[in-house]
């Protein structure tokens, strides 16, 4: 089996008058990509979730890179506050996953709060280009890391249990599985509301050469009872410094699903987040009951119902294995230590 | 708030030419009755899902009555042969529920096991009738017993989660709660596949004068850490000897996530099933996977794939507070001493 590298791994891309986004929410059943002519564009795109896991830092840079081209006609102040205003505005799409936060912060570091403060909108606007550039490579190769670091956990025949779309870091943790010609298996559960396990995971598995096993959200002990699985597997959105991970809801209950049968479980992170030392310190988003009611736009739930929809939960770090960074894996308690690992290969995940 | 009694609890209908089941795959989006004419047709509704939770039992009972119109004129060996194969038909819809084996194995102890052993058509067709309408209201009953039992258990003010559909029996916990006037919030998780939370118990809450929240699968924990609910209750589809409990798929995500915030855990079951001493007596049905792979009939998950769909799961005595039946709260080590606690109401559950 060769490496692949799957469709949902070039994602967004930077055109001549705009960005295109894939659209998640429907992939892989039409391939559609939605055109952002605006940052506004890009920011709305991203709470109507066209793209999430590792989509909305690509889409972060290439809207950041999308304000710079507006800005160069700019004296100095107006084109920073027209910077920092993109920021703020994509920032403010989604709370709970730090990449867009971070992306927007090198980006400014790296211009009008580094070298460039005080620079004028022409000189600004390629190094906004260049930065955003950078923090994706950067990006890409901390994903290509991990991944080495996460394969080295998986024993050859290794089943293993999915929740929602792990994105570059699963690519990256198959990637370098495929490399070292581990043979892997796969089940993923569906993830509902918006079944990106089912839809994103499972389709990219396939593209790289597998046939996973589809499972219900609900299903995820009885898969560890029947030696379907016997590993879990999840990225995260964020890791705190004591070692709560956030990610998907559900997430939790792989975790308690995994300790009950004795499982590893194993969490994709570049880095646990300098900004945030406990689980306290994190805003878990809530979304719109209505999108729990529904399923592929059709009505799932009764009428008469409220939906609940916490797009994120919180494991404990009694319940993780290993965190997994772009520098090691790392026992929970002790994810801090990543910041004494040494630079990381892409720079990223610096406190 | 009165006492309700909602459309589910009379869905399976003896009409002059067969029997009328109400379609539990697509209620309450549409209230369409599938008629059957036959003891096959029965037997098919049955395994395609037409009904579930309670219906089969109903079904049955209707089953056979359908199959004595058919015996009226037969002699003794050909009508209790027609009986037998109608009964074996029926147990072999669905294996690991026992209300179907136990309503025809009654109907025959009524009949040809019985008292009219050797009986022509024409005496046994009344009689089978008649012991199949008797175990209707001896199920009645006890699912009544019952939810009184559980009710004595829920405080005022509790926030009920459910799995699935718990259908007689969680009509007649609520019904009870009602009586007492105890107030009661629900949260229900969706149910995949066959989304019976969000469809059955949803909309048969709203019946009832509540206004459920709907969840998906995977965010029971979440329910739980968030206050949203502080009691899981579900029903079972058998109750081992020791304690296990087996119950749709899922099950036992709720039970692990009960265990971990300490919110009690209650099962209801008539009774625990003294051919069942412990779990390796249970088969778990294995379903079509396709049906994991879909979602209201609508393509879910990508191509390529395959499904896994184990229908019910089984939850370990320790995980599980109480199990109530007709007779009482029983702990689960315990729950054999259902026995030793008096006649049934219904007289169901005897060993």
């Amino acid at each position: 089996m060769g490496v692949s590298t799957p469709a949902l791994a070039d994602s967004v891309r930077i055109t001549g008058d705009g960005v295109d986004i894939l659209d998640r929410r429907v992939y892989p059943f039409a391939r559609e990509w939605v055109h952002c002519a605006t940052l506004e564009d890009v920011a709305v795109a991203i709470e109507r979730m066209v793209t999430q896991s590792s989509g909305p830092l690509f889409a972060t840079t290439a809207g950041m890179t999308l304000a710079a081209r507006e800005i160069a006609g700019y004296g100095p102040e107006a084109a920073e506050e027209r910077l920092r205003a993109a920021g703020r505005r994509l920032i403010a799409t989604r709370p709970t996953n730090n990449h867009i936060r971070d992306a927007v912060h090198a980006i400014l570091a790296a211009t009008v709060d580094g070298p460039l403060a005080g620079a004028p909108g022409e000189e600004l606007a390629p190094a906004v280009a260049k930065a955003a550039a950078g923090h994706d490579a950067a990006y890409r190769a901390g994903a290509r890391a991990l991944g080495r670091h996460a394969a080295a956990l998986l024993p050859d025949g290794a089943r293993v249990l999915t929740h929602c779309w792990g994105d570059a870091y699963l690519v990256g943790a198959v990637q370098a599985a495929q490399e070292s010609g581990k043979r892997l298996e796969f089940v993923c559960t569906e993830t509902r509301p918006y079944l990106q396990g089912a839809r994103l995971t499972a389709a990219t598995l396939v593209e790289m050469g597998y046939r996973p096993t589809v499972i219900t959200d609900g299903m995820v002990p009885s898969a560890l009872a029947d030696g379907l699985a016997d590993v879990a597997l999840t990225a995260s959105d964020r890791v705190t410094m004591d070692g709560h991970v956030v990610n998907k809801v559900g997430t939790l209950a792989v975790a308690l699903a995994a300790q009950a049968f004795g499982a590893p479980f194993y969490v994709l992170s570049h880095a646990p987040d300098p900004l945030s030392p406990g689980i306290a310190d994190v805003e878990i988003e809530h979304r719109d009951g209505e999108e729990v009611l529904h399923v592929l736009g059709a009505r799932s739930a009764a009428e008469g119902t409220r939906g609940y929809y916490p797009a994120f939960d919180a494991t404990p770090p009694h319940l993780v294995t290993r965190i997994v960074t772009e520098r090691g894996a790392f026992e929970p308690a002790r994810v801090s230590d990543h910041f004494a690992a040494g630079p990381a290969p892409g720079g990223l995940g610096a406190p």
